[in-house]
């Protein structure tokens, strides 16, 4: 017999309603809550083969090294007995050196936020969730894509400020290409405080960079520069310039990072087939020597600085040399990302991304591919959470919305089942009997407001009535979410003397002329 | 640092190729094969949490019983020891005669197509991917949503034939609904053998379709009637009319396939707040009384009679009352479907849907909820794996690819990764050194022409090159390429006798006047 949905549903909303004015009113996201994932990590590979892979990139670090561009961090990685010759800027690892190194990053942490009601655990079970970052382009549905701007960039802010999802900005949502560089980053930040009380992050883009955004860190949090050091509250990524290479700028910004014991999310850039061995094997082994070489530096620079373990592995298409995200390449290395984080101790970042050039079916099932990646392997912070296609040469203010929603849907799907008697609902069965129905049951009359995750985006409405209101699609429903949760945004609270503050510095900044040019 | 993807990809065709002309010659896909999960089942509950579901469920049909509408099925129940009452239709069963006669189904076995290379492994760890069934309305972009027709009928078998990652049909793609009911499922019979090679299937509604159907699968596979009594070659859904409630035409549909020792895939339509309580817990209490209840009716009937536990248990949509598919509440039902038919030792059966009206950003994201689920779950055969959108009442053709895209994904994702020490790449690492790249090391072009999945739909060519071939979205290349597919399709060789056989007994079930009204 057909199982076919019977199409037991009522009309919502009649022909004429306006489905703007029924929608904003009725904007029903998912409480603001830090997300846990109660079930064990998936275990793509065996423990033993979790090992052969620790044990070849120990091998890859002892016989092959790595290397490191900027003198100041050779000098440092000679100081802690690294194999460092005079004049070359390869740098070898004994396997000990390595392990004892990375037993000094910890394994938790909290992340602070300047509205600390948005702090966050970064560790153990917890999952965060990030605005996509670092796309220089953007586009919508009427907005041909296009280089960012700061104002693209405010929008995207708001975004992150309003969705209850995002737990974290890492990094622009989309480059202010407007904004000179030498700048940039103060603009930048100011903005970030400004519009957005969560989370925030800097570019490890030399040193000047990050000492700036460290200062404007302790005004926006007020505290000094002193307690910043216990208190993590600003985070960057550094991604190895695979194969086997940390620049300059890069390192850099890792030294004032750990000296300032913010964390540094070491992310190797480790397309298989491209920067990284074909083999998904290979390609883990080889971000797995970058990341553990790029933890165990910071633990020299700074004994006990907060780390988190990046993955990134994926592949190219190798008939075009295209990267490729979202593959099944790329969900397995997601997942053994997390079990090879695991074996370091530290937290796991992976990420939600794909190579669609629209915010179509394919960036959706690629995400996908991607979101559940993250989950099963236990990534601690997902980033490019919302908002990112094309490989990440483009932010997308319709795929925000489409993402907004799956998470939604994961972090529902991580809440565990009650089996208590009551909800076992066998007083119910009782009551309504075969053949009945249980539309109208106390035990349903109890529930009914909670009982089920209630989407933002997805449109149960049956065909007829879908029809009647002009059959707009996942994408085109998102296109209007995304502008009215625009329109109705609202600015966090922010202390005045803290915002006048903040602003006084990016002004001298400004006329100080920002960071020289690297 | 930004961790965007670099632009590294060259040109895929030149700005005059004709998209049709570069994809037809070179439309690749995975291989036909018998897909196998090699990881264990996901856990979403406790196994004491699965005893208590599995008691409380045994404690429902002890105590509130279920409504077996047939007479006759009554009488082989009060045969066996259930307790049954004159001129009452509910039956209540001890635990211990549940329990004695769940094992007694088999756990697992071949299903025979016409084409023995098509059998397939129903059990273990096997996973096997069916074509949509059922829905009464069918679409395409080009296509106004119909009603189906024998036409387009015939172009889903077309696509269930020339796609490898289509195990089996599952009933009518979508519902010929211009051939009459007397006779529909001989015509549609007849086109299913006509047209593919697969393990196939007849609708359980009454005795004499489902005798029609065995003939002609006699007829097909060249086997007489009593030698399909030990070679399982048909099969079957059965739904409870939940709650707590098996139909006439179902009961005797059911006997009918157990006497001949046909798989039945005992599914009851547990949508929690309608047909059974609104905690997933209570729907699952539901959903595995009625399953059990069937499987251990089917074992009355015949000792041994293959049987298959459906889950189907998702959510409606409490405002509207309209069925939901592919929420996190149907995520978790589906896995935890899987851990109760394996604490039955049957095969499990559940779906990939959703309710989205149009083949979208909804349709994908609520289709990879259940994909993942049943993958996660051990789902041994995926009902309405390819095809299905609208909540059932739509089969869509660019669906079927799209889904076609998903399932190749997953099936790709399942195989273990080797980390034998060629695929580690270390003498590649050495080779390349830091700062290279492997397009052209020897490890690459040794492996790089199957290192990937190579995907159908997924378009990974720039943003540029993608824009001067028409900016075309995932679901419009679908639509393209499924036109191909139907173009391009092949019949499957058929013995001119058996055609002629089969043909025959048609005609002369035609010129019977078929079946009896209901």
């Amino acid at each position: 017999m057909a199982d076919t949905a019977e199409p037991r549903r009522k009309r919502a909303g009649g022909r004429s309603a306006n489905r703007t004015a029924e929608r904003t009113p009725t904007f029903q996201q998912l409480p603001w809550r830090q997300v846990r994932n109660p079930f064990p990590p998936f275990k793509f590979i065996s423990d033993d083969q979790v090992e052969t892979i620790h044990n070849a990139a120990l091998e890859v670090l002892e016989t092959i090294g790595m290397n490191f561009l900027a003198g100041e961090a050779r000098d440092i990685l000679r100081a802690h007995g690294a194999d460092v010759t005079d004049g070359n800027t390869r740098v070898r690892f004994d396997r000990a050196l390595i392990e004892e190194n990375l037993a000094r990053a910890p394994a938790a942490y909290t992340m602070h936020a300047r509205n600390p009601e948005r702090n966050l655990h970064w560790g153990d079970n917890a999952m965060n969730f990030a605005m996509v970052s670092s796309p220089p382009h953007v586009s919508a549905l009427d907005l041909p894509r296009q280089a960012g701007t700061f104002d693209t960039y405010c929008d995207f802010l708001k975004l992150a400020q309003h969705l209850n999802i995002v737990h974290m900005l890492a990094g622009y949502p989309v480059e202010p290409q407007d904004i000179a560089p030498r700048v940039r980053h103060l603009d930048a930040y100011q903005a970030m405080v400004r519009h957005c009380d969560k989370v925030n992050y800097a570019y490890a883009l030399g040193r000047d960079r990050i000492r700036d955004s460290l200062a404007m860190t302790s005004i926006a949090h007020g505290v000094s520069m002193e307690e910043l050091k216990s208190r993590p509250s600003l985070f960057t990524v550094v991604n190895a310039n695979s194969p086997l290479q940390y620049d300059i700028p890069m390192l850099n910004g890792m030294m004032e990072m750990a000296r300032y014991h913010q964390p540094v999310i070491v992310t190797p850039f480790t397309l298989a087939g491209a920067m990284a061995p074909v083999t998904v094997a290979g390609a883990l082994v080889q971000q797995h020597a970058e990341a553990i070489a790029g933890i165990a530096f910071m633990q020299m620079v700074s004994p006990g600085a907060p780390c988190v373990y990046g993955g990134f592995t994926s592949n190219v298409d190798m008939k075009t040399g295209s990267p490729a995200f979202g593959t099944p390449e790329h969900a397995k290395a997601t997942i053994i990302g997390g079990q090879l984080a695991r074996r370091v101790g530290v937290p796991y970042r992976a990420s939600n991304v794909n190579a669609s050039n629209a915010p179509d079916v394919q960036s959706t099932y690629e995400s996908q591919m991607t979101i559940w990646g993250c989950t099963l392997g236990h990534c601690n912070m997902m980033m490019h959470g919302l908002g990112w296609i094309e490989g990440g040469l483009c932010a997308s203010y319709e795929k925000v919305i489409i993402d907004a929603e799956m998470l939604q849907m994961m972090s529902e799907f991580l809440l565990p089942l009650d089996t208590s008697r009551d909800e076992l609902g066998l007083d119910a069965m009782a009551d309504v009997g075969p053949g009945g129905h249980y539309f109208g049951t106390q035990h349903t009359l109890d529930r009914y407001e909670t009982a089920f995750y209630s989407p933002i985006l997805s449109d149960w409405r049956n065909f007829e009535t879908w029809q009647e209101h002009g059959s707009v699609d996942a994408t085109h429903r998102a296109h209007q979410i995304y502008k009215d949760l625009i329109a109705s945004y609202e600015k966090p609270p922010l202390d005045p003397a803290i915002d006048e503050e903040l602003d006084a510095f990016v002004q001298r900044r400004h006329e100080e002329g920002g960071v020289p040019e690297d």
